[in-house]
């Protein structure tokens, strides 16, 4: 079977069997099929879709092209969650040290940013000393100790995704359901989980716009894990405002460090909490979500996850007492009128963070851990005029200041009535 | 505007701008944009199409990726013929001299076989000597003594169409009507030609099997002719079955050369002199086609347009009278049964010729000029049983002679009653 046959094949609407799925990732991992070939399928796949089996077995090829961490290897039940991205979103370095914290094992392989979305790993960068590159040995390691570790997607996890992520990225491939969900679904896969949990965002700050795009997603994610014999739950939450009040990557860690001394924004905490509640009834540590949500509750106010999450820090070599970076300037977006506030754009908010220096637009620019907005105003909050709707960090020497100051005063639309603060999640899936 | 931002707005069914097009042709002629990023663009082009305009100025970059020459360096008006490729279609070789002894000048650049479909370079090939391959100041002279040249593609010639003919070869980007038309067009436009008359071949033998999609390219190519502003005309001609009587290089000169001679089978006449006399229409070398078809008799019958052959053939470095190939071995394939031919398969006659080594599978394979198939049946012919059907002509220690010989048997069907032979010309577009 030549390659272009298979593509052949895809093109004109046909069913890929698992033998010309199989056989064109190997060829792909290893070179013998070019990138042009791979591309020219990409995009013929973004036109034709994939089945639940064809997706499942293209997932089990990515999976196949590299090592895979077998979950009997695990100490106790692993189960993870991956967010599809969004604006603010530290829901992670919550999660992790709170499930484990509650008797789950969580072995968490996160990415980075790209665009207006943010990534758990930058995050945990701004913390001085915070290695995301484990060896598999100190991994192990870490789950044992803590019971959770949060590292990097390593050169032997699903090499072909790592390829084809960079080839779909320049090849406008990236929004094709079957290709999103087999990149996701590959990595967590090779993690050795028996259960994973799903937070398909949904709004102007997320991939998915609509409510109709994010439930396919979120569909197709579930019948995957389920054709490959996992637990897998998806909830399809709020990303029309950002999540919290804080967005930028040190700003992130500082509210993460909050809600785990059982305060900060409420939102997040809800998340985390809904998330890790699921997460541990899938585990099979909890019997049921009442009971779950009880010790997570539990486990924020007496300590306990607080102490996961500085055992976590240290076992990646960082010093969670440690100073985080701050940016040299703060200045506050004052509100034009008063009001309630009734939206905010979190795509807008995405967008300034990222002419601040928080993000990048390329894989290979640099990011400013230190800068980013902080004290967000969020839907339902009543504002005076002249109090801030946000404050900017910014380094001294900011560029665009007044494009980015402008980006975030039109993010807050201010209405004369109370407005109800909308729904976190919009669905269980 | 980076390439993956016009992969995007193509793949979104968006038109693409003049400056979109030219950059990103540009950019994949010098080698910036790779073979990926064009593989995509090209499988987009195939789901969403293009407009005429999108497809006139595709064609007007991959001209500008190489030399042109000016019309008014060409010693009259210049005119060309171009086919969609078919199985025994040797027209090119009666109708260069033909227009030319009518007073047409015809700077012709073909291509060779590939798959079941011969190309006009490998028939010349047969012949000792000639040269294909020549350079400007050769092909000059040459059309400045005889009136036509038969060349190759050369480097300097729309050199982003070779490189995408490549890529679609092996990305199942081959059938797009888009791409078709532009690689078509771009290298005859090149050429310094005033006017174009096109063969689209329509039927087994031939990449459109139906009229509908005979139709739809053929109206493509007069609109980017036209809109290009060049006078086009399409003829829809029959493909069921192979056209002339022999298939196979040396062979296919052979009946040429009868044809050029005053003989030779009706419909290559038939459809050389209909080319023809559009061509010199468009040319305005006559005034109206039943004048111009006149004179084209007349040059077949008087050994004018054999004279310009020999001519022609000579200034290419050939010997018009040297013995072509022959092969080593005949076989006769016997009718089964008394009776008409009601029906000829070309493809299957095309297949057969592939597999006798008359052809190759890859641009790269030899090919054998003196192999093929000859005295073929034509639809409407009456066959007692026993009569050859058409006799092999391969090498002594040929391969899959049972095969062949099989599907050359099958090839033919035979009923017990008159049949009519097929139109040849299906419509004028």
């Amino acid at each position: 079977m030549l390659p272009q046959w298979i593509i052949e094949k895809k093109r004109d609407g046909l069913e890929l069997s698992g033998e010309d799925i199989r056989g064109f990732m190997a060829g792909y991992t290893d070179g013998s099929i070019p990138d042009y070939q791979m591309a020219a399928l990409a995009m013929a796949i973004y036109f034709r879709g994939m089945t639940a089996t064809e997706t499942a077995m293209l997932t089990t090829a990515m999976i196949e092209s590299g090592s895979v961490i077998d979950p009997a290897d695990m100490p106790g039940l692993a189960v993870d969650k991956h967010s599809t991205g969004g604006i603010g979103d530290k829901t992670s370095l919550v999660l992790a040290p709170l499930v484990a914290a509650c008797g789950g094992t969580v072995p968490m392989i996160s990415g980075r940013g790209l665009g207006i979305t943010g990534g758990t790993l930058d995050k945990l960068e701004s913390i001085p000393g915070y290695r995301t590159g484990l060896s598999e040995e100190e991994f192990f390691q870490t789950l044992e100790t803590c019971g959770c570790s949060i590292i990097g997607q390593t050169a032997e996890i699903a090499p072909a995704d790592k390829k084809l992520y960079a080839l779909r990225d320049v090849t406008a491939t990236v929004p094709s359901i079957p290709l999103i969900v087999s990149s996701i679904m590959s990595k967590k896969m090779a993690e050795g989980i028996d259960a994973l949990v799903l937070d398909v965002k949904c709004g102007s700050g997320a991939f998915m716009k609509t409510i109709e795009d994010a439930r396919e997603l979120a569909h197709a994610l579930v019948d995957t894990g389920a054709a490959m014999g996992r637990k897998v739950t998806a909830l399809i939450t709020d990303m029309d405002q950002p999540l919290g009040r804080a967005v930028g990557n040190a700003l992130e860690v500082r509210e993460a460090v909050e809600i785990l001394g059982g305060g900060g924004p409420a939102d997040v905490k809800t998340l985390a909490i809904e998330l890790a509640a699921r997460m541990l009834v899938l585990a099979e540590v909890f019997p049921d979500l009442g009971s779950a949500k009880k010790e997570c509750f539990h486990s924020l106010e007496n300590g306990s996850a607080m102490l996961r999450w500085r055992q976590m820090v240290k076992c990646h070599g960082g010093e969670p007492d440690a100073e985080l970076p701050k940016a040299g300037k703060r200045t506050p977006v004052p509100a034009p009128m008063p009001g309630t506030v009734s939206a905010v754009d979190a795509e807008a908010i995405g967008r300034a963070s990222l002419m601040l220096g928080a993000g990048r637009t390329k894989t290979t620019d640099p990011i400013d851990h230190a800068v980013g907005i902080s004290n967000l105003r969020k839907i339902g909050d009543p504002v005076e005029a002249g109090e801030p709707l946000c404050i900017i960090h910014s380094s001294n020497g900011w560029k665009n200041a007044s494009e980015i100051f402008q980006t975030l005063e039109n993010a807050f639309q201010i209405l004369d009535e109370p407005t109800e603060p909308p729904p976190l999640v919009l669905e269980v899936i």
